[in-house]
């Protein structure tokens, strides 16, 4: 019996690495990774890092920057606006969002499984999204596959799978904990800088999800992040 | 009242162009055309002339360049696959079908609405699109939308139209004479020479709606296409 493939849309954070750790033990990989001219583009260097210590069969960053001024307005593309310090989940943060950016993604997965004859496309989206961007709702896969569907009817259809869609950050923590995801090679700031600033909403994310996991934290920081407790004791 | 704005996906094509035309007359244009590496670059030229007679706001063309390895296994990017002729409607024509492709268009332009506010997304596909390209049928028009919102909650939701949905390629013919459609400067051949070919099944189709739509075609091709009667004798 051959291997299954999962094509895999993933930043090289600490959720798509360890949505393709997970994959990678039962699948081939094709790792799908976007340039669309963001700052913080030391992700990149961490999604290349990442792909080669998991064995992948394919990593391709794929070259979106032209999308950037078509969808100026995000902080993440769009040099004008400033990156929201603080709470990841602060009505700020939306300054985050690119819009319709995963339904994009998602879409480029699912033709280039559709090429390969792939069994499963995979996203890395999780419960914590779900407040801030759309696109990464429950409600949005179930309209994506039934997109999926009718898009490539005829053809093989993949089945589109989110492993981690019900979970919380700090539950992905101890899951690649538990099937040693390589979360030291991976990168959330959306600063740009060479280490994690440890004060932008990811960074914040990124801590707090260790923290509150009982998981050692191996990310360097320029500035430490706030504690969990103080995060909530300022939300409250 | 501000005029409304219209993002469209642009080949440049006989369709496209008429669509562009139509809502010309009623909206500011938003023209996205892309580059996936296809033969028929020269479809991109022509998108430009378009474009400028039609005093468009934005053209973009879109570098997707990067998806050709990734969609692999379509006439229409891959060298080592041979552009079929023949009727358009022809099993054969399968070989041209890039996976998701419109999907994957059709989501950047909703998300380039979304980032403009613009009330209209426009596809120009049309009822002979439906038999060969999947993501072309009224179905996935339906799914999409319902992604659409989905993924754009919190954001005013652009109206995904699709005014040829129903009509056959002739009657866009007789629609783009009545309303002076630039289609002298649209492009249609899959072969990429510098005039039409006359042979590839998107000619043949070209020639076909002319001819039915009893409108002058005012297309070059290096070989006359079939007349009609000959490419229904043929089918039967």
């Amino acid at each position: 019996m051959t291997t299954p493939t999962a094509v895999l849309a993933f930043s090289g954070g600490m959720d798509s690495t360890t949505l393709a750790a997970h994959y990678a033990r039962t699948h081939r990989l094709v790792l799908l990774s976007v340039d669309y001219g963001q700052r913080h583009r030391r992700e990149l260097d961490a999604a290349r890092q990442v792909a080669g210590l998991l064995g992948a069969d394919e990593h391709h960053v794929i070259d979106l920057r032209h999308l950037g001024p078509l969808l100026a307005g995000s902080a993440l593309t769009d040099p004008s606006v400033t990156v929201p310090d603080g709470h990841y989940e602060d009505e700020t943060m939306r300054a985050t969002v690119v819009p319709n950016r995963n339904a994009i993604l998602a879409n480029i997965a699912v033709g280039a499984a559709a090429a390969r004859g792939a069994e499963v496309v995979a996203l890395g989206i999780h419960a914590g999204d779900h407040t801030i961007y759309p696109d990464c709702r429950p409600e949005f896969l179930d309209a994506l596959r039934d997109c999926v569907r009718v898009a490539l009817a005829g053809l093989p259809i993949p089945d589109v799978e989110a492993p981690f869609l019900t979970w919380t950050k700090d539950r992905i923590a101890q899951y690649a904990r538990d099937i040693d995801a390589p979360l030291h090679a991976s990168w959330s700031c959306y600063k740009g800088g060479t280490v994690h600033c440890g004060t932008c909403g990811t960074c914040v994310e990124r801590a707090e999800a260790f923290t509150l996991a009982g998981v050692p934290d191996p990310t360097e920081y320029l500035t430490p992040p706030p504690l969990v407790e103080s995060t909530a004791a300022a939300r409250r």
